[in-house]
């Protein structure tokens, strides 16, 4: 049985094809593989580097415009609203999510959860029975945020009366939307339901909201939320996993507009203890900065730079500048990652979020080699 | 006259005492200067390094004992009053200054206009040429920050109803004092006088100081100013000149109690203004703090650690451990720094502050190394 390995390995008998050097596929020929030999060898003059589409279009040259485009961008935090007000072509029966699209079926738990939490909270449906067999139903329309100009961590799943911030690229004109981030522990986005999520994202939408949009809609000129990136950048945030500087500065941004838009002194104590007690609330500041960022880049013919990174917890799906509404997809990876004592890979739901958004614009790569807290966190080493 | 040109160095005839090698004193010999020889070569044995007081107290010791408490120091803002009030001993016509001791005639010109200033300031006198007079007159005891449990920066000047912070080192129970920093620009700690000088020790007297002692008069536990600096310490501060991040951690610390006791919308959008605007606000915590820290490692027999550097602009002072009262002096630097362009340091009055106390507490020096533009800015280098 020895001889017959390489078939074991496979599972079912296989053939090969070999292209150039005859040796390399002796050792198929000793455990009787059937081979067919192609006599091949390189060129002499050697192989060009794909430089040019089949349009004669120059992908450097493509490439370059899509990197000033993303330089050029100039995010600014201008507004906020309901999702269903505010971001184009939103409906009463939409709810997006993280990632590539998805069926209900194919979901992963949390991305279920998080769709079923939203249901309820929505008051589409009564409880979790009822909210699942609704989202099967297909009388729910499911959609990557991506295809809505909008981001979302972890399951990334936004519904209709869900606050947004609004982020305009004034470099362009486009927009691009995120909800408020909730804060750590059992949160819908992690897929986390049940009476205190929903009763944290009504308070998100009816007190905290209406705050900060007060605030913002007293500041013309919205907030800088390059700006903020590039000083929390030299504060030791990545402004991914790590927005401890840049929840700072946002909150002393905002902090004059709040004071002067006050209309009850214990809500906004409470709201800047939210924002306080949730380093992470910049993310969703940072992640529709990035992405605003990157849309403008999208769509340049002959670009081959990603434009487009997200998980949905089944799949990983990326977008190329120049195929703006292809997905390429293949499984989510699992995180070798930092996990709660007692837990491990095995436990690990597959990667997910649109997070990545961060890193697709490219802020924070020096910030996180200097962090080998989170890189340990997220699974690499400083020299990577 | 080549010969004598040791005498010329001197301005005045030397003699000299050479001990051991006598090759050494050959040249001055050859320069017809008086020598005594004295035979001595180093024992055999060797030379035992200094370890022991003339009481037999172990140097070492006494040095361990002042760091485990510096160490152990765990400084509170707990409050805020008129340092006439809460500044033990007190009296109205006591004004502080950076420093040393120094009398009105040899004080800088920059300590000279902050003491004219407050004196305008306080009413105590009209205009400038009345508070020269009175300065010079014997009317004012001038006295160090330092001999009050009190620190200032640059001049400062300490007067009767200015407003200070007090920080409480709650593992000694000590309590040490500064004022609230007035920001860049024409402000009476460099120096400053006129109108928009005192308007703004006004407002920071009758606005600023009252709305942020009713904030931390609901804060019973304080503000933990060391744990603020531990975290600033991460993002790049070295608390002494860079305190962008400590001032927004302070701020979203105070945050939540500054929204609770809100009596005034526009006042309060002002006093968040303020603190954002001037990124050296939390200098004035970073500095009592760390004096609070060193007070409790005064006054250890044998102890040879530096606990107090300060400058006055005219002399540079320091006091150890072991000699709490005792000053050590020697005329204050000019600083090899940065400087506005057209300006060198022919320019430049000589050092001037407490702020030093940062220091002799020891926090930054990591942060230091890692920020080339803060050490240029003081006249050095990241590998110093």
């Amino acid at each position: 049985m020895a001889e017959r390995k390489i078939q074991d390995l496979f599972g079912k008998p296989i053939e090969v094809v070999n292209v150039g050097l005859a040796s390399m596929v002796e050792p198929l020929k000793a455990q009787d593989v059937p081979v067919v030999d192609v006599d091949w060898r390189p060129p002499k003059e050697g192989i060009k580097h794909l430089r040019f589409t089949q349009n004669g279009k120059t992908i450097d040259e493509a490439n370059a415009e899509a990197v000033a485009r993303i330089k050029k961008a100039r995010p600014i935090l201008v507004g906020m609203g309901l999702a269903k007000n505010v971001i184009p072509g939103y409906h009463d029966h939409l709810i997006l999510h993280a990632g590539p699209p998805i069926s209900w079926e194919r979901m992963c738990g949390p991305t279920k959860g998080a769709v079923m939490g939203a249901l309820i909270y929505e008051g589409m449906a009564k409880d979790e029975a009822e909210a699942e067999k609704m989202a099967a139903s297909g009388a729910v329309e499911f959609a990557p945020c991506h295809h809505f100009h909008a981001v979302g961590p972890m399951a990334g799943v936004v519904s209709p009366h869900m606050p947004v911030f609004i982020i305009e690229n004034k470099a362009f004109g486009n927009r691009a939307y995120c909800t408020q981030n909730e804060g750590l522990g059992k949160v819908l986005r992690y897929g986390g339901m049940g009476p205190d999520v929903y009763a944290r994202l009504k308070w998100m939408e009816e007190s905290l909201y209406p705050t900060l949009n007060r605030a913002l809609e007293s500041m013309p000129e919205g907030i800088d939320i390059k700006a903020l990136i590039a000083q929390a950048l030299h504060m030791g945030d990545e402004c991914h996993n790590r927005n401890r500087a840049a929840t700072s500065l946002f909150l002393r941004a905002i902090g004059p507009a709040l004071a002067r838009t006050n209309q009850d002194n214990e809500n906004l104590a409470k709201v800047i203890e939210f924002i306080d007690k949730n380093d992470h609330f910049f993310l969703n500041l940072s992640m529709p900065a990035g992405k605003a960022a990157l849309e403008p880049a999208e769509g340049i013919e002959g670009c081959s730079i990603v434009t487009v990174m997200a998980r949905n917890g089944t799949d990983f799906g990326i977008r190329i500048s120049a195929m703006p509404d292809t997905w390429f997809t293949a499984p989510a990876g699992i995180v070798q990652g930092l996990y709660f004592p007692g837990f491990t890979e095995a436990d690990a739901n597959p990667d997910i979020g649109d997070s990545t958004v961060t890193e697709t614009a490219g802020y924070g790569g020096f910030a996180m080699a200097a962090a080998p807290a989170i890189v340990q966190f997220v699974g690499g080493t400083p020299q990577d």
